[in-house]
């Protein structure tokens, strides 16, 4: 496929930023943006950390976007007093589309009462039910499901094998990786004496303006009402989000986060990967949550937490720092009932077996 | 689609329940079930933890499941001793089934010795392959994968992209949640001295009746012999089941579990969420095992643990209480050993390049 | 199906064994492999873990691989001085590939760009996009994606609904698991005082040879060049590798783990499940990481560790053994500061208040 290219003194002018060339360089078409380290004649790079500044002498890029303080530093040097955004901005001239395929392919199969709008791409193998609507330039890749009585706005793109069952509602603009979940059927179900009871679950998924979700990630309806995602809002890889979860705008919900059914959660919260989230809970605006964290109550607006279950992450950093001296901490405290004539306790050896199978597994792993 | 619609005087002879109606009001048409802050005039809402009480008097719903105490306290009141239950079957009353296709798809791809039931609905573009055999009234969505030699039982529902390999066996009334996938290949590898050992997998994925399998959860085929669920247990989306676990009835696995190979569990256990359990154990029937928790030890029957590795839950309960209190305790001992003259140990700071990028990454996410 | 069957005396010399047959046995024909606990009398069995010797007098198993020392205590016995390599031969054998279909399904969606090479096979179903490039021998099963630009070496096989977004690269012998995701778009999302900014993700993912990558994990392509895999890394279910992670040679990536982007893994590395690793970090070579740990900062080549955040293996130990037994400690520091007149200080009571929802949620999953 030709590759895009743009004259470097064209990118300078439509990324509003001075190109200095250096040393007799002259103008030359740029073919794509690379790392300082692995970018060839015809690419671009940038210096944004000054860690790398360094690399700057040994980068074979034809060019470069960095500081002013570096405008001599290289052959072609694009000029930005702040380099990542103009950086970032340059991607997206760079960025292809996945895919090439324009219309609507005969080998989809399309409900006659479903609705697309104009200028809609939809791949072989693609499955449209009854009364779904489409908006405007929506890309549907192959073997997508996209049940009855769901509606999508204007500009959503489902790559491959993304299913919403049925009523899921899509705003404008929102993105779907491969093998995206919408709408499955919530976990409801509950021990009663009688045995394991199912709740149906007659609700409904609803997403906001430019929301994304990441590879395989689900999303489950609610039991009632909504499960809903607020405008702008970014869920990650492999996460799981349950029945009637309420989240807000704006939130960055990183890879393999669990959150349980009916919580809430504000806008602009940020959680790390692998984070669980208790069921009924209402975690605040602006919050971040940390790594791994376990969180088994209200978090409050602004708040950052940490750990499993979740403290303020000053406490969480202390807590951090000194777990490693808990086994001294047990011999001060010995030394000191020594002193003081206590009877001695038996010592703890280190007891292997409590992780048993853990341990074993361990040791025939790293054995090679 | 015409909504599901139930006169009220109907609802309440079919759900067994006396019907209130108080200051005049008469029988209405019912089209769906809400809570009671959002349910519109034509739905049905309920009461049923006495905390929301309080809501009876703002709700606008059509009418309410309610205790026999609350019989005069809206307009329309189904009565019963005990709301959810009652709730729960209404449910199923306006439960929509998903998806309204009916028959076999001339766009669906079935081998000629595929022997499918009466009343199985195949949509197009799933696959069944040689020797497959479907019970009665089975329902395949988009994009299913049926591998040679599966046998399923009556009743059993396949949401989009679910995925059964060869030889795959599933009871009657199975669900499959979309994308779910049973029976590829174990995680057969060994580290031997001449390189990574790859151990062919032939054994196969057994369920019983009733089984329900998550979104995008994944049940290993076995090395050897079965991967088996019980009859009755539900597992959620996105859980990992190794090859060789056999997992008795009546379990429930909450969302992103992973529980490695060759595992027994008993019946009636349930894990809560982001659980992992080693290789190799048996963990015992009516055990409960919290959030996050690491199993690496045998669970005997009808323990609750918790905590990674797991301990008894009352032990993770008074550790998790104590636990924000040990950086305090160091202060404690420092006090104790200064008092008996000891020399005072270097004092701990907080060490924040313990977590370096975990914590740049918690300050630049937090900065808005 | 028939079933494959060997004469145990060919088995033998196939696997370059001994046949032992005792008290007048005769030479069977061997239809598949089992445990010596379920294997039948047309069933080969093997004893590799000395522990479960006494299983030898009960099996009904056919014919049994063991070593010398047990060369007397079956009918018919394989001698091998290492039982378990021998089994992991004798597996393959018996081993049936999955799926029958052989050629190119005329219900394939296939660009006339597009090249496959000699005897690939493509189900129904699938999409291979414009330039793509499939070497000899590869197998697409049903509702497999390729991209444009794509290139697969030799004897690939792609299990159904495995995704190659554009670009992807692979080399010969791969397994794709059902629903993998190669190349979807990275998380490329950063916070900005102007709200959440999206970068571009224009690079792409490559493979080696004989990499694995399990049902429903990830691998997002590259923000800038090339997320890489080494060859002979196997990656397992739930996987998630994150943006610019480049990974060595011969690793193992078990269930359920998270990488975050620009992470560099060295060779031979051993990841348990459920860990998480940060973005920007160096593992290397030859390390093992315990299950469920979170790595926050480098591990150095060879090293074993534990822990959220790790720490060496042999601290973690020490720490886990005396985890349970810090409630203990606060009251052992309680006393000797009675005894040395300090103010007592107010008892710490169990707080269930500290996992409210989780604790209620736990109690009511075991009632049963």
């Amino acid at each position: 496929m030709p590759l895009p290219s743009h004259m470097l003194s064209e990118l300078a002018e439509q990324l509003g930023v001075r190109l200095v060339l250096n040393g007799g360089a002259g103008d030359i078409a740029i073919t794509g943006i690379n790392t300082l380290e692995e970018a060839g004649p015809a690419e671009l790079s940038f210096l944004s950390n000054p860690k790398y500044a360094g690399q700057l002498k040994d980068t074979r890029a034809g060019a470069v976007i960095a500081r002013p303080e570096h405008a001599a530093d290289a052959a072609r040097v694009l000029v930005a007093d702040e380099p990542y955004p103009v950086f970032a901005r340059a991607l997206t001239l760079f960025a292809r589309p996945q895919g090439s395929f324009e219309g609507v392919s005969s080998l989809a199969s399309i409900d006659p009462s479903a609705s697309l709008g104009e200028g809609c791409t939809v791949y072989p193998f693609s499955y449209i039910g009854p009364r779904a609507v489409l908006g405007k330039g929506c890309t549907v890749f192959p073997g997508c499901y996209i049940g009855e009585d769901c509606r999508l706005g204007d500009g959503c793109t489902l790559y491959p094998h993304a299913v919403l069952m049925a009523g899921t509602v899509l705003g404008n603009a929102c993105v779907l990786q491969p093998g995206a979940v919408l709408g499955a059927e919530g976990f409801g179900f509950a021990r009663t004496k009688d045995g394991i009871n199912k709740v149906p679950q007659i609700g409904h998924v609803e997403a906001g303006d430019g929301v994304e979700i990441g590879a395989n990630a689900a999303v489950d309806r609610a039991a009632l009402s909504t499960t809903s995602i607020g405008s702008g809002t970014k869920i990650d890889n492999l996460v799981q989000i349950g029945h009637n979860v309420r989240m807000g705008r704006d939130c960055l919900i990183v890879s393999q986060v669990g959150i349980a059914g009916s919580t809430h959660v504000g806008d602009g919260v940020t959680m790390a990967g692998q984070v669980g989230v208790s069921g009924h809970l209402h975690i605040g605006s602006n919050s971040t949550i940390g790594p791994q964290s376990g969180v088994a109550k209200d978090i409050e607006e602004g708040k950052i937490v940490s750990g499993s279950p979740t403290m303020e992450y000053s406490s969480f950093l202390r807590l951090a720092t000194l777990t490693p001296k808990i086994p001294e901490l047990f011999k001060r405290v010995a030394r000191l009932e020594k002193e003081l004539g206590h009877k001695p306790i038996a010592s703890t050896r280190t007891d292997s077996s409590l992780l048993s199978v853990w341990n074993r597994w361990m040791a025939k792993m790293h054995r090679k």
